[in-house]
């Protein structure tokens, strides 16, 4: 029964992640979600006490997720611009498979809290910080390392590489367009001076 | 009467845009407008039959502030680079002074709305492929008249200053972080060769 339990929690939380990211996580109302799972309101309350409780938990799901999908493939491969590459382009695949049917969960929550007060904001500032933090300890081995000049900064690389994954997000999702993925590709790759002058520029 | 109608009408778009970039445009509720107005829901009733009627004429607006924010300082500088550099600044500017309360209307809704249907999306949408558009026309221009390199692709240009003002939105707005509006500034300049060596690569 304790199985079933965590199951059926786990069911709960993949599809409440899912639904924030095209109805946003003020959008997450326990009734929808009793709806769209087949389940009864009192069934919902069992798991999750309050809305604010199941966006926390929901948050920390999507996390876990996008650490699988983006952060945990790229770790395989040398910190520093290799790495930095590989975490972009896995978050164009992901961002490709549609892993979450709005685009990507912390892009959209991102957005959706920018203003708002309280510990889902934070949460969600949290866990997006925690993907900057990644993308900077690489930027600093990559500077370090003599990959890129010395006078690089790794604040600033990171803050282009986040409009590099934003852009992608917003021509891919809201305009629908085909090519937004190639696109932040190759723009990654010219940033750290990977393609030819035959390339973009 | 009727002058009065429509100052009241423009009182509300203009709390509806604010609210929208806090609370998104799904959570732009009637009662919730009236409320932070104090009027009556009846009262807004006389004024939108429909919230779909009150988020496309908030998005109207919305539209109608950002161009003067942000397109028209731009249009008395030279078309190319120049007017590139000029509505990024203004921008920047724009998101600085909080013109709305949520940082940039277009940057939230065009997020909220990613992945919906309907004519609020597409709304939404229209406006952020007008500035885009914008963008292009200029991109195009410096291309043409050789202020880029020939092999310069507008579309990866504009993508690319989409990325830097999305960046600058989340790392201001969601992070609070003072001196995302300069390193902003810095890499649209940077990106168009306007600094100099000792700059920020």
């Amino acid at each position: 029964m304790r199985a079933d339990g965590q199951r059926t929690r786990a069911a709960i939380l993949r599809q409440a992640a899912d639904l924030a990211t095209v109805k946003g996580l003020d959008g997450l109302t326990i009734s929808e979600l009793a709806a769209a799972l087949g389940m009864s309101k009192s069934g919902m309350y069992a798991h999750f006490e309050s809305k604010e409780a199941l966006q926390l938990a929901t948050i920390d799901v999507a996390s876990r997720i996008f650490d699988e999908a983006v952060v945990a493939p790229a770790l395989h491969v040398e910190p520093g611009i290799d790495r930095l590459v590989a975490m972009c382009d896995a978050f164009f695949d992901y961002l490709q498979r549609r892993t979450f049917p709005g685009g990507c969960f912390f892009v959209v929550t991102a957005l959706e809290m920018g203003e708002r007060i309280g510990p889902v904001k934070e949460c969600v500032q949290h866990c997006h910080a925690d993907f900057v933090g990644v993308l900077r300890q690489n930027a600093e081995v990559a500077v370090g390392r003599g990959q890129l000049s010395a006078t690089e900064k790794p604040d600033v690389l990171v803050f282009e590489l986040n409009g590099v994954i934003l852009a992608a997000h917003v021509h891919s999702v809201l305009h629908g367009k085909a090519d937004a993925l190639d696109i932040a590709r190759q723009v990654v790759r010219r940033r750290f001076g990977l393609t030819g002058t035959s390339g973009l520029v």
